[in-house]
């Protein structure tokens, strides 16, 4: 069906805003007109203009009668830039086709109203689940007002993150390693615990190639922010992330008051954001209102094996990604993905649910959805 | 193309007698003649007549000028049945199309080779990866006289074959479990430790439903052997494995010489496979030679975690199955499938190779071949 061949085609243009327009949806826009493409579009980046308007802009023809294939509902409020709706209106483009509704209870449906007020035909929900799904991130965090949080971890056939002394270089290969620093794009923040710190020292950054037209230019401008849950606030102040607060974004969540302690991760450039207690470490409840309300609306959820296990506890974790790679490690003092104390019986355990699988090269990238994700709550 | 659409039909024929056929191939043969198929047989199990035989006795028209498919090379030697070749000759059939070679290099190339000599049009090694890989038992256990061995475990998300309790009723869901039931009639023997009878007390039977005509009769005729390995002869004697070694044939390999110790167990049914030691456990390479000499010539090892590490550590693994279920326990110290001690670095792992997903409601089912099988020795 043409309507579904457009509406791909959209989504394909959306997917290049990705890890660009956060808190934003991506969005992608097609127009046609006589069979014909006659302009595409995206929303390229937080505050720029939105994929219908760089659509409408860029076309050189006349828009009359022309159908316009929209991946989200137009909206219709001045936000950042000025309603959509209005310049769809104003070049008298005959048909809308639109695939997610405006998960926004302020907006919802209000822009398709306007639309079919003045005469313009709007056909809605045309591949809804997909156009849904490429904005898991923004349709979570504009409901929950938290962040949406994919909790990843690369593990051996027999479930290992290291062998039993310790050393994890490396499990997965490269295309695997290359889709994670790919993926970490994808999300406003990255978040370890104060161990993997301690243990792995890292760096926390994204490099990654380009996928435009620079093949070979890295891009680093983009990096995530970096979140430390630190309960006693010791992360050594010699360590990479510190070192780099500076340039790259370094926020450490922890339940220690004291000016003193914080003075020297404040002078290195981080941002200390105090959390109260529950039970042994931070309230990641609360830690997840409070980045919400610092617009963070996506965390790539990156360890260690205790953190991911009171993540999972709170029910703030959203995703799995679990990528296995074909080798075996065996030990019984190995480390596994998630830790902490466990759940008792099979019955209590985390579901999961819509796993979607990845081949990347000889290892495999599992993906689930959280199922009882509000369970605890 | 036509040789291998008929071809598949043979193999689908050939899978009809699958675990009924150890420690003979599974074999499958389709007959062609003027486009139509006028027979089709199977090898149905060990001892009876060839695929190639059945599918000529069964055929009710004249067989002169037809073309027979059959997915391993017809033997051409006295066994248990007659030579496959004098049947195809005497019944004038025109042309012969072959997938996989005679592994055993008594016969290799020896039935194409008079088939030939009497003017039959031999067409070999049509979709020849596909008929190798039906019977990859059968060709281990020509080459090596050793069991092909497959080890199987289920575990969650993160790599837990039970809670830190201990408790794993159930990990996977109905089909995976079904999966697994279905599969241990495939192999000629069940492997595990002494722990897991211990532990779990299974039963280790083969509870299936028939796939043939009669759905709802469960085959209960066609157990597997069970093997427990147990190094010091500890076997608890009303555990439920030696309680029905009686009707369900049951091995014990032990480095227990003691007669007394042995006495009880003899008179429950049971076999004793005397083995020498080897570190702390019994030598598991020296048990596969002794029970490749009683031609068992394939096992499901399905643990625990300390049997799979030293069955990888001996290198005679084959195959892993590893079943996935979208849950997560956590847990420092639930268990995990593969124990032991484990390797020191990334770079000693066992590594694994031509990863097969199959979905399994909703588990996933991911198998791999061992890659370096024979590094050990």
């Amino acid at each position: 069906m043409d309507h579904e061949k457009y509406m791909k085609i959209a989504i394909d243009e959306a997917e290049k805003g990705r890890g660009w327009t956060n808190p934003n949806p991506i969005v992608g826009a097609v127009i046609v007109k006589d069979g014909q493409i006659i302009s595409k579009g995206y929303h390229k980046r937080y505050g720029d203009l939105h994929a219908e308007r760089n659509a409408i802009n860029e076309c050189k023809e006349n828009l009359e009668g022309a159908t316009l294939y929209v991946t989200l509902e137009p909206c219709c409020h001045y936000g950042k830039t000025p309603p959509c709706t209005d310049a769809i209106i104003e070049n008298k483009i005959g048909t809308v086709v639109i695939g997610s509704n405006d998960p926004n209870p302020l907006v919802a449906g209000k822009g398709i109203e306007l639309l079919r007020e003045h005469g313009i035909k709007v056909i809605s929900e045309v591949l809804k689940a997909e156009c849904d799904s490429i904005n898991e991130i923004f349709f979570h965090y504009i409901i929950t007002k938290t962040p949406y949080v994919v909790m990843k971890y690369a593990m051996t056939a027999d479930g290992k993150i290291a062998t039993y002394t310790g050393a994890s270089k490396w499990i997965t290969g490269e295309k695997a390693r290359e889709h994670v620093h790919q993926s970490r794009h994808h999300y406003a923040a990255i978040m370890v615990g104060i161990q993997t710190v301690i243990e792995d020292n890292p760096m926390l950054n994204c490099r990654r190639m380009s996928s435009s037209s620079n093949k070979n230019e890295e891009i680093i401008s983009n990096n995530p922010i970096r979140i430390i849950c630190d309960t006693n606030l010791r992360t050594p102040l010699n360590s990479n992330c510190i070192k780099t607060a500076n340039y790259i974004e370094t926020m450490i969540a922890t339940s220690c008051n004291d000016v003193k302690i914080q003075k020297p991760y404040i002078e290195s450039g981080c941002k200390i954001i105090c959390v109260e207690k529950k039970g042994d470490h931070i309230n990641l409840e609360q830690l997840m209102q409070r980045l919400g309300e610092l617009k963070i609306d996506s965390i790539l959820l990156e360890g260690g094996a205790d953190l991911n296990f009171s993540a999972l506890q709170a029910g703030i974790v959203n995703k799995v990604q679990a990528y296995i790679a074909p080798k075996i490690f065996g030990g019984k003092a190995s480390k596994t993905p998630v830790g902490g104390v466990g759940v008792e019986i099979p019955d209590e355990a985390v579901l999961l649910k819509n796993q979607k699988i990845t081949l990347l090269e000889n290892d495999i990238l599992i993906e689930w959805e959280v199922d009882n994700v509000y369970r605890n709550r």
